[in-house]
């Protein structure tokens, strides 16, 4: 490659300022496109993010802010997309520039609701986008921990491993060390998987279960999730690596996860409405269970969910939750 | 079987006491070795155990108490030993009444520090009890859980899957769901191993380390010891069930474990000899750690350890953890 590739990031939750933190390191300038006008402006004056890692602070001459999705768009040659899954449709209808040229790495984690595709999927069939052109940021990551350079890994999964690893040591740091892999299905469906069992975990610990229980649930959590990958794409992978196994264990053992805390307000009684008015958010977990459940109706080789199939039927269901995990104690072992 | 067979427990700590309570919510008797005098009067004076559990209560009635090894080991059928494996040799020392006969079920977190050999091998090579007849427990289960009566399971593994279901039996109940497994050798190599990995956990802690850096250090930990086992003892074993997985999440997520505050005493400065006299014990891991080591030097077929390796040169090299680990970030993934 002669010219270096640009680098945008589209987003401004916690976990694409913690990603634009890291490709500051790296490189000398970032895209960075935001919905929101006044968080733009916020960071202008303030050089930080009003709303999440305020710590971070910037430097304005690295970035190159927008509110002009098609104007980020068109600057970079490497998108990479940081928004809930319950957003990122609708802020794509706005994108107007023909992007089946760019490479496009997906930090969204969780599918698409609408069509239960893989965020990856859905550039490829709607946007043309090759598949060699996509890729995935995957964790175990708290964005916190980042604001706060406390080492964190990274795993880069692209089929054409040279993307992997380009992108990789753009985001690689004193406190950030990246690995490549090419197991982009497996990875996209742990991140939203992971989401699922933290939902669980938060039930659990609400309706009073202990360390004990919570070591079986994420000991079958992660079994579960294998069958379920392995299902959906069959290929050599070891699911204890951190991108499965880490990802899972550190959004199922956070008292921070925002999907381990929803479960909780479940478990402790709440419905599912008044714990997202209560949350002022919709956990992506909420979805991806609808989303799991659904794939796995779907898929002629049916396998068996236990843990997927006792969320869902707690929240969409409306069953309760202390009788759905009794049951689902005897299934566990 | 015509007579039902007669269960003892020998040890008084929190693993021991709550191995008693489970086996009494099913025997009429259950037999009771204990070194203190102190903890037997005060037991039958309070009905609880004054050092563990204390909000355990007893019945009487249902319990055979003795200072005197022999009387016990004679009494019983099937004898569980709960003592921390520095001490076991010598409690053992006192053993004169043939035991070659019994069911021997080891719920000792260790391995023998003198010899190097699992406890069932030592039954095996020193009181020629037959490998049939050797069983071993497994969580995860932290003892102050199951004083609180909360939901645990538990995996008994014997190569003779008959005794392996009445020993699972009689620790099962409203609040213990348990399983069998025919893997003696792995679960205990992996109930000793867990908690070096747990030391490591404290001393990541101690160092200032983050959530996202301890998952990771689980993710390579549950790696390392499918390696280690797995030259030890090849069989078709899952790492991931709650024998193994579980009981390492459990030990090195616990901000209540010993081994894990051991280690968070190291990351954060004090001594080996300093954080021994803090804790007033010795954590099991120290002991694991020095075994693991010799056994991986020993082996003709060595296996990559960069965790326990650490966790070696830390504890019995002197090293500075700082660097250590700095080092060993390296090689995680």
């Amino acid at each position: 490659m002669e010219k270096p590739l640009k680098y945008a990031v589209f987003g401004a939750g916690s976990w694409a300022t913690a990603i634009v933190k890291m490709l500051c390191e790296n490189l000398n300038e970032v895209g960075w496109y935001m919905r929101s006008v006044y968080t733009k402006e916020h960071l202008i004056r303030e050089q930080h993010n009003p709303n999440y890692l305020s710590s971070v602070e910037f430097h304005l001459e690295q970035l190159k802010l927008s509110n002009d999705i098609n104007e980020i768009a068109e600057y970079a040659d490497v998108l990479i997309f940081v928004i809930p899954s319950a957003f990122i449709h609708s802020e794509l209808e706005k994108l107007t520039i023909d992007i089946s040229e760019k490479i496009i790495v997906s930090a969204v984690k969780g599918i698409m609701p609408e069509s239960g595709l893989l965020v990856g999927e859905h550039f490829h069939n709607f946007y043309n986008v090759p598949y060699d052109n996509i890729a995935v940021i995957a964790g175990p990551c708290h964005a916190e921990e980042v604001a706060l350079e406390r080492l964190s890994y990274l795993t880069i999964s692209c089929s054409d491993s040279n993307k992997a690893k380009a992108i990789a040591k753009n985001l690689s740091s004193d406190y950030i060390n990246t690995k490549i892999s090419d197991d982009i299905i497996g990875i996209e469906y742990a991140v939203m998987l992971k989401n699922i069992y933290a939902i669980a975990a938060g039930i659990a610990h609400g309706l009073g279960y202990g360390d004990n229980f919570q070591s079986v649930l994420m000991s079958n959590s992660i079994r579960e999730m294998k069958r379920f990958i392995k299902k959906m794409h069959h290929m050599k992978r070891n699911i204890n690596n951190s991108a499965y196994l880490g990802d899972l264990l550190v959004t199922g053992y956070s008292v921070f996860s925002r999907n381990r805390m929803f479960g909780n307000m479940i478990g402790k009684g709440y419905t599912v409405k008044s714990a997202q008015m209560e949350m002022n958010m919709v956990a992506e977990g909420y979805y991806a269970t609808k989303s799991a459940h659904l794939l796995n109706q779907k898929n002629n080789k049916k396998t068996q969910l236990p843990i997927i199939n006792a969320v869902y039927d707690i929240l969409y269901e409306n069953k309760n939750p202390k009788k759905v995990f009794k049951k689902l104690t005897e299934k566990l072992d």
